[in-house]
């Protein structure tokens, strides 16, 4: 049963509340990545959004929903990834503090971004019950709402703005490519293919080391993940009761492409194209290398989810 | 004494000569480096250009020139750097075979992308007297026409129709900060400035490790360099016969950068930017880092020239 905002009235206001608090980000075309991938690319480039991702869509329109309902004191997520930097970002711009549960084996890099942005952190054990059980707290003590970083019907509609914006700047798209973790990217993706152009096909990305969301679509459950190493650290997650339905109704293929793979294509659109993407975007890219035939001739949008990388440690 | 082409006028029928085979590059700025350089940056991404840098803009004006006078069989140069591919690139889109003296001990990933688009490799030793006398029996034994990376009027001019795109771009710049090595970028972007705006300071960034444009316009003659490294690889050759003067004429500032400032103006701009740039290029931002006081609030164009870079071999 999907959420009553998720509709195409829902995806209008959502743009228009957060209009004034995120870029509109350019779309990139590369001739050479065309000729290699046999498909005409238009690359959406979420890397350039402000806090480095996409994620700064979602956390901007669920705080602008909550401060529609009444007064938010605070608000509260965990996460170790980039709705962490995205959330304190958004926040810290509303005026509102975002208390942020993170894994004490968070990297370096990650911590100093949250801090950047204005979050508060607290460190927890690395554990889905010791993250939910520390958010819990800070919510009865400081009186914080929790966001979700994917399965909230508002973070996903969210981050649909991102291919809608994609939708209005190329017309007559056959499909969009997005990376798919919790769901949130692909879900909004789809939804705003759904609403938007029918026409046009929302298609997932994913590891194989991860790939929850094509056993979930295979089962009709959602499923979990075995532990499996990915570089993509953003798609470590799994989907959600809000984000699994969404993307069981619209979502007919996930693309799932190994380890090296995801390094090839991240190189590929770094070498070629000149700009910093983050592993999770590179699976995008790398379901188009991996299946010529199902994109050949194809207009093809990719999500470019983001461009927060650890410089001091990349895969190649 | 200045070329007689080296005019506002000949400036105008290169830009229009060059414009159907190059990118018009994108302007782009970023609030947080605004704020950490107390500049307001407008950053000329060159990198995005045809073969990765500024240089198709000289390559392919020189040919055009070369075109316009006559047959041209084929072209000559000794370069293992940008100037190779972009002649390659430049050669190939109109239909002209292109030579290319490398060193023995060029960067596999040079030979390949001279490869890729189109250029003749001939190897040889790792001197500037091989290197000459390899180009002049490959014009001998083929009629090829030698074309100069950096000191040939033509592609002095050529390079200063990113600093004009710029200057229409951005009205009102105060100065344009281009690095210096063989004085085609900083000579061009030196010609634009003062026949469209001369209002606007040309200002030169130049490792202090081969520091010799600093040193030569002390002392007013041509200086060589004594062999220091520089991460920066695109700027050890030296200024000209031709690039000198009109340096000396237009320039006033050569701020001199560590190696320690280039790899960390390169990432910081790799980290905030998203954007992959070149060590070389990186001179021209660290240059400005370097020097707050005098950049304070100033309208400051950055001259991004390339995005060549061997992600094998990263200096972080």
């Amino acid at each position: 049963m999907a959420h009553p905002a998720l509709t195409p009235e829902g995806l209008r206001l959502c743009r228009e509340m957060i209009a004034p608090h995120v870029h509109r980000t350019p779309v990139l075309r590369s001739r050479l990545l065309d000729q290699l991938s046999g498909a005409r690319l238009s690359f959406k480039c979420e890397n350039f959004q402000r806090g480095g991702s996409y994620k700064i869509r979602g956390a901007t329109h669920a705080l602008l929903q909550l401060q529609a309902q009444g007064d938010v004191p605070a608000v509260v997520t965990h996460s170790s990834g980039n709705f962490a930097q995205a959330l304190s970002l958004a926040a810290h711009s509303l005026g509102i503090p975002a208390h942020i549960v993170m894994p004490t084996n968070a990297p370096a890099v990650k911590r100093e971004g949250v801090r950047t942005y204005g979050g508060i952190i607290t460190e927890c054990a690395p554990t889905l019950e010791a993250r939910e059980a520390a958010a819990e707290q800070i919510a009865r003590e400081t009186g914080a709402l929790f966001i979700h970083p994917s399965n909230d019907p508002m973070v996903m509609l969210g981050q649909g703005s991102a291919c809608a914006e994609l939708l209005e700047e190329v017309p007559g798209l056959d499909c969009v490519v997005a990376p798919v973790g919790g769901g949130g990217l692909l879900g909004g993706t789809a939804l705003a293919t759904a609403f938007m152009a029918p026409g046009c096909e929302p298609v997932g990305g994913e590891p194989f080391a991860v790939d929850d969301a094509y056993r979930s679509l295979q089962s009709g459950k959602i499923e979990g993940n075995t532990g499996g190493y990915t570089v993509a650290d953003g798609l470590r997650t799994v989907l959600g009761s809000h984000t699994f339905p969404v993307i069981q109704k619209h979502v007919r293929t996930i693309i799932r492409v190994e380890e090296g793979e995801i390094v090839a294509a991240m190189r590929l659109v770094w070498e070629r194209m000149k700009i910093v993407i983050e592993p999770s975007s590179a699976v995008a890219f790398a379901a188009v290398l991996k299946s010529p035939e199902r994109f050949a001739g194809l207009q093809t949008g990719i999500l470019v989810s983001g461009g927060n990388v650890d410089l001091g440690n990349l895969p190649f």
